[in-house]
């Protein structure tokens, strides 16, 4: 039935629909940990090849995935734990970062839309320092090791006129961080993944990634500093939902049926632009923005 | 494929429903207009018996539906003629509106889920007069006609842990309204309706209507006062969208699947409590908002 | 000066500014207790009698007040500790929370105005339960005692054009809560104290209460339930800065000076409903929204 | 009593505040102009001279004012008029604006604070083109002239760790605008101009301007391009106050008092950082950015 309706911002769903058509996939290696005790589970995927990535639609590089079936649910302590691993994977992608790095957190996505105001949410509540260093000195944090903290929430094109990536380019040249970490909401291709999984990557954001419409690239390449992204699947593509339960109901029968195609592609454009989310999306959000903004603040020490 | 999936709370649709199946419907007229130069359509469904309310699983009474291709669309000329469409609308409805009405309007829905947050936005912006009349009398507004309005936002169930119904039978009781106008997000059927159709109706408001979980019916008979109900549709049911695009591709022939049914059930039960909305949904909301609020404001003369 | 123009809703406050004038409080008690560790105040005001009641412009009844002066600053350790005193000071004098309450928590006050948006920010994180207990019974909880949560956010008159204490009113008698904890932002006198200040009482909320404009007495008295408030002032009234400033440099030679009073109570009319507050006000209405709102789970032990 | 307390951003009041001093200021020209139907009041202030400019503590240029004492009252009509007044002021002072301009508009503030969020409120309502003409060309929008429109929201600085002028220097130099509007909630000297004055200034935003904290500046000189600013006094400076109503009491009897002074300062530190704002703040933002955005739409004429 064709790639071509799948849709997922996850590495880690990328690699599962290409091992279901039984291909073998070299150039990408894959290891998994899972914590009984935690529940949690920590997938590393690196990309390594470039036929690879072109298999997976997938630029090259390091994905991490936090799976945590309980990520939305209210329960504190859990929170601290997930939040705690995150912090972890940060410290170790993050170039740099046990030096005193100057960082700038980039919340992408639309405030007004729940499920893809995860980006700004957590800006809001981040521990943000730069102008404080700039006008005090250290002197002002009684620690040895003050981290320069900026943020930023560029908005979607829809109302700003501007890719998000023209917005940064633009601010970066001038407030020149070190790193950038950019927060998005992501989509995935099963409901099952949403608002219960983390990816952090060192590729930075693609075209077309998550919820809202940035299309231009985040990346160390287009930005002059290394971009690390973290994101959360808090969507499903509308077209991909109906894909996949088709595929699941027609299975292999379906090459048999052309006709059937020419229905389902015509059945699914009017599903262009729409997206699945569950009732409760504005807890979950709020939920999940705490534990990454705390990772966050945590990382970095501030 | 049965009718156990199908989700909608506009009464045209199911009357289509029932349509498709090829049945007579008894005990149900409809009334359609259409206005070549506003493109608005308008169709009037009358329920007029209790075989056609159970057929049509809808109670019993009046359904206008104002359908409007380009409502969410910026044309703030073409939103103003829907607006009159509406106002007049409610004038013929709104029992008792020609005389000096006290009138509660009700915005039921979450804030904070854009597609849901349809009833709060409207009555953010409604003029509001029942406080100052009960101070100043209604030589406050120097004319000769003063209908006593007020408003209230009763808030979700998981956020308040009562029902909307609940909190609107004692407020209703103390504060004595004539008339109760309860505005709501609706789910349709078919995503071609989202935030193109108004529905208005004097049965009220039904279980399990709209995003939320609105338990407890709305109604003349639960409030002791004529309900009428504002909606529109902002989403549609996951499992609706993916039963609708089954059907149409394995048609009849359905029947001689059970297997299938059996699978299908189980993909959908991962759908519960998921739904589909547009990318656009805050501007779109925020664009129907200002039409139904500028038509209640009309229709009452505030 | 007189005292017409001076407003404020603490009971610390109040009987300060009598102390100041250096009369004896006869049925007024005072205890105090200072945490040199935590660095928190407690003090406990008691309003014994009638005539001390109306000298002090506050009905009778036991005001807490806990004074903590970083309580906006970002420091999580200290905010949970304030919190815990709340809680033990909510322990103690929320009748009957040994027991298995049903408490329907109102939070007061216009979500669109920072300064006056602490009671519905409050409420919108507690942990709810009424509606879950209600469907599924204790069991769902999986422990011995389980509270029964509600809540409320009635809105401001402006917008519902019904005071909120009509609203509460009506719920109360259709949902039948055993007690009401109310959440309000208060008016302080003096700037020093804004937004490091709660106020715990059990006598409820009275006409032009917080930045509001409650008319209406919400007290056990009204709602026929014991009702708890727990406030923070986070405005000062513009006109009792002014008077004060006037007060502290004229001080007691005004009386010589009849002319200056007019002139004084004709500037002071045109700051009617003007408040004073501070440019971070978004900053700490949200970190003591948290306090208050980890505070009152705990009490209830939800 | 000096004039270190004064706190204003509208050039209309520094240039009274200079009058009542009885000097006759040279270097700047003042043309007033009333419409009796309309009750709108139009000052144009020149600041033509170093000297004056040093006097009233404010740039050389253009200061229009258009005064409307009911423009935060709910009249739909006279909101259209203030608009229309609006958007011609802005077509005269915009340069270049009858060519096919491409424009950046920026909303100064914090979204966050309700007398603050009057820039991002504008914004958040405008047409924006950019990535409409950048991607369909002209051709998408079927007409001749298409302003090419771009906006931002850069955030304040507590929360950014960057000058708002830092972040429009790095995206104007990336996305090269001919021109930038700001908008801005400005402070005023007195509460009767609050939310009833619109400043248009072709001098840019200075240091300290408005609520918000923004320290550089956003002038042609810092940006390339001409910028030209709308504000609206939505607070007065707390300190501001308290000294204006001391020195209507004292009069020029002040001077006789050095005791006073030092008192009077000590009790307006404690004023640092508050501000006065009314109690109906939200409802006036929100009539006020309408007016805006609908004036800055037509002035552009998209």
């Amino acid at each position: 039935m064709g790639s071509f309706m799948i849709r997922t911002d996850l590495a880690l769903e990328a690699r599962e629909s290409v091992d279901e058509s039984e291909q073998v996939l070299q150039g990408v290696s894959v290891d998994e940990e899972y914590n009984e005790k935690s529940e949690l589970r920590i997938t590393r995927v690196v990309i390594e090849s470039k036929n690879s990535a072109k298999l997976l639609d997938k630029p090259m590089g390091t994905y991490i995935t936090i799976e945590a079936p309980a990520m939305a649910l209210p329960d504190e302590d859990y929170h601290q734990e997930i939040s705690r691993e995150l912090q972890k994977q940060l410290q170790e992608i993050v170039p740099g970062i046990e030096k005193e790095l100057s960082v700038m957190i980039v919340g992408l996505g639309n405030r007004d839309v729940t499920a893809d105001a995860l980006g700004p949410n957590v800006v809001d509540n981040l521990v943000i320092t730069r102008h404080m260093v700039k006008e005090f000195g250290k002197a002002a944090y009684n620690k040895e090791r003050v981290p320069v903290v900026s943020a930023l929430i560029p908005g979607v094109m829809a109302k700003t006129g501007m890719e998000s990536a023209e917005i940064l380019k633009g601010v970066v040249k001038e407030t020149k961080p070190d790193v950038i970490i950019v927060v998005d909401a992501l989509a995935a291709r099963s409901t099952k993944r949403l608002n219960r999984t983390i990816q952090i990557t060192n590729t930075g954001i693609h075209p077309g990634s998550g919820v809202g419409n940035h299309r231009n690239s985040i990346t160390e390449e287009s930005m002059g500093v290394p971009v690390i992204a973290i994101g959360v699947p808090t969507v499903v593509d509308a077209a991909t939902i109906v894909n996949d339960a088709l595929y699941k109901v027609l299975g292999s029968g379906a090459d048999e049926f052309p006709k059937v195609f020419e229905e389902i592609r015509n059945s699914l454009g009017e599903l262009y632009n729409m997206y699945v989310t569950g009732k409760d999306v504005d807890y979950e959000i709020k939920q999940i923005s705490h534990i990454i903004c705390n990772a966050i603040n945590g990382a970095l020490d501030v």
